[in-house]
């Protein structure tokens, strides 16, 4: 397992303890998350947009028609920061200072390369659409020529990257502990999946195919109930 | 009500159809979401950090010890994105490209300003803990002047902002509709809160107190079964 090879800006300055190292965890938060969160310059000025993603082995696909404005303005790649954050529990504190989330993020910097090529374009596609709704590719209808033109996918090398991971118990001074009387205790927050509502236009009956029926999240994302700051 | 009055940067260039234009959508996305993505440019490029918010009114506040390398930086304000997602289904169709999600993001531009002023400061610690844990600001200790010197506080005004949303079900090409044999539908993404978990420092037997017991998400986040693209 190869290290996340951190620069400056992706070694943790704050709260050093919560940063993940290996690779592995690079993967499991990216792989378990839905939507990420791009960031671009535009105009001199930040910008986050949500849009989808997939991970193919050390890239990142990244559906760049959501900032269709932005993506315009590249020629060749443009400085991109992507972002996935799985919230797993609100952290109850005796103290307000201590309150706090557990979460897991995964933060990776780089160049962001429309991908222009059509061998690997339509790889792309796959590979975020094989994330968004694992099964489609080969159930749903191709993309056409046309559709194929009118997308953009963007390509992100996975070399600087940072993971922050907080779990289990909330973490409270001393004298809190010892003299406080307020609760504390974590909120789990959990992601699932509801049952599938079909469209009015598939016939009545029709079964729900099971990469649809089957899905699932993973469900042990509240983590240990050992605690850490 | 009032509009979001919109900039360029702030008016959608691409799905307008998913543009919500009052101010009251606004509020809603941003006081249902739990995390907000701050973007901010460090040493010129973009970076993007989950962190906790509060609304009060037309102001985010916004916790800023995340992005504490980068607030140094700031002298009297930094030029920010806050962006608030809300995911409520993969939306599957019968072609590849009309895959999508319904969800409900907000994108606020802005001008964010470290909070120095001590009321300001304490108000909106106390706006950003009722958003993350509301009740926790007067069930808890409250912050001491070493814990308060130490947190950083942003505030950003919802004066440029976006709202995106789609809901409903999936939208195909006519011919997909007509002639195509795929499963088509919505597959709801739920988040909830898991029963809360106690500390082992709170006494065994001890009652949760309602504030976090009787905590609920909206769960009316599927939307209406009516289509949009």
């Amino acid at each position: 397992m190869t290290s996340l090879s951190p620069t400056p800006r992706s070694t943790l300055s704050r709260k050093k303890e919560r940063a993940a190292t290996d690779r592995q965890a690079l993967y499991d938060v990216l792989d378990e998350g839905l939507v990420c969160h791009l960031g671009l310059i535009l105009y001199g000025a930040p910008v986050v947009l949500p849009t989808g993603y997939g991970r193919d082995d050390d890239r990142l696909y990244v559906h760049g028609s959501t900032g269709a404005t932005s993506m315009r303005a590249a020629t060749g790649g443009i400085d991109a920061c992507v972002t996935v954050t799985l919230l797993d529990a609100i952290v109850y504190a005796r103290s307000i200072n201590n309150h706090s989330m557990n979460y897991r993020s995964a933060v990776v910097h780089g160049c962001a390369r429309p991908v222009e090529e059509r061998a690997e374009k339509l790889h792309g596609l796959r590979v975020i659409t094989e994330h968004l709704a694992p099964g489609s590719w080969d159930h749903a209808r191709e993309v056409n020529a046309k559709e194929f033109a009118a997308v953009e996918v963007l390509a992100l090398d996975l070399t600087e990257a940072s993971v922050k991971i907080r779990t289990g118990a909330p973490v409270d001074d001393p004298e809190d502990v010892a003299t406080g009387t307020a609760w504390a205790g974590v909120l789990p927050v959990r992601t699932t999946f509801g049952e599938p509502i079909p469209a009015d236009y598939v016939p009545a009956g029709s079964p729900i195919p099971a990469h649809v029926a089957g899905r699932r999240l993973d469900s042990s994302r509240t983590g240990p109930a050992t605690g850490s700051s």
